[in-house]
């Protein structure tokens, strides 16, 4: 069916799926710029991303701890202290950060209008 | 909140967002590997991807012709034949797509246990 083989298809394919399985639910990657930037706690994550669920919020942190892309420490102090980190293994998505940038930025241009195709 | 600020925080943001906004639910760019792969009517991208579904494929067909990634081209004749074809514009996805390869080849591996972080 494919012009370059079913096989090869499949094969260009396969590692897109399991990458966005990762990162899909559209909130995992602004989850890891938050954090990034300087937000630690759940409050300020929860804060700083628009329109984002505390329900929702937990669930995707504890996704992201699994995939190993973010660490949760807890300060055993009165009150306790939780914080979130990135894993300086979640520096390998850099440049698929960046390329969504580039792109979601020149597709909202074309969208709108405001750049041709 | 943000160290870098918020205002300079969402801006890193919004443009990963939009750009997630388009090609997830996880199948788009799959069906635009497809497509570009050769499969260029319904019942071959259809079979080209393991899991999905007729009426799942025929919206997402619609909103990547509504996002401008593909084409669809009825030709009159018996049986009437459709054709569905990537854009010019849809290359310019593929930077995100070779770093969604290369990042989900590389975690497949390390969640595997394959490699170490």
């Amino acid at each position: 069916m494919c012009e370059i083989s079913e096989k090869r298809c499949l094969e260009a394919m396969l590692p897109v799926r399991d990458a966005l399985d990762v990162l899909t639910g559209k909130w995992k990657l602004m989850i890891l710029i938050s954090i990034n930037a300087g937000n630690h706690r759940f409050r300020e994550i929860e804060r700083s991303i628009p329109k984002i669920t505390s329900k929702v919020l937990a669930k995707e942190l504890k996704d992201l701890e699994e995939h190993k892309l973010i660490t949760r420490k807890v300060y055993d102090q009165s009150p306790v202290l939780v914080e979130y980190k990135t894993t300086p293994y979640s520096d390998t998505l850099g440049n698929v950060i960046e390329e969504l940038q580039i792109w979601g930025r020149n597709h909202r241009n074309i969208i709108t209008g405001k750049q041709p195709i």
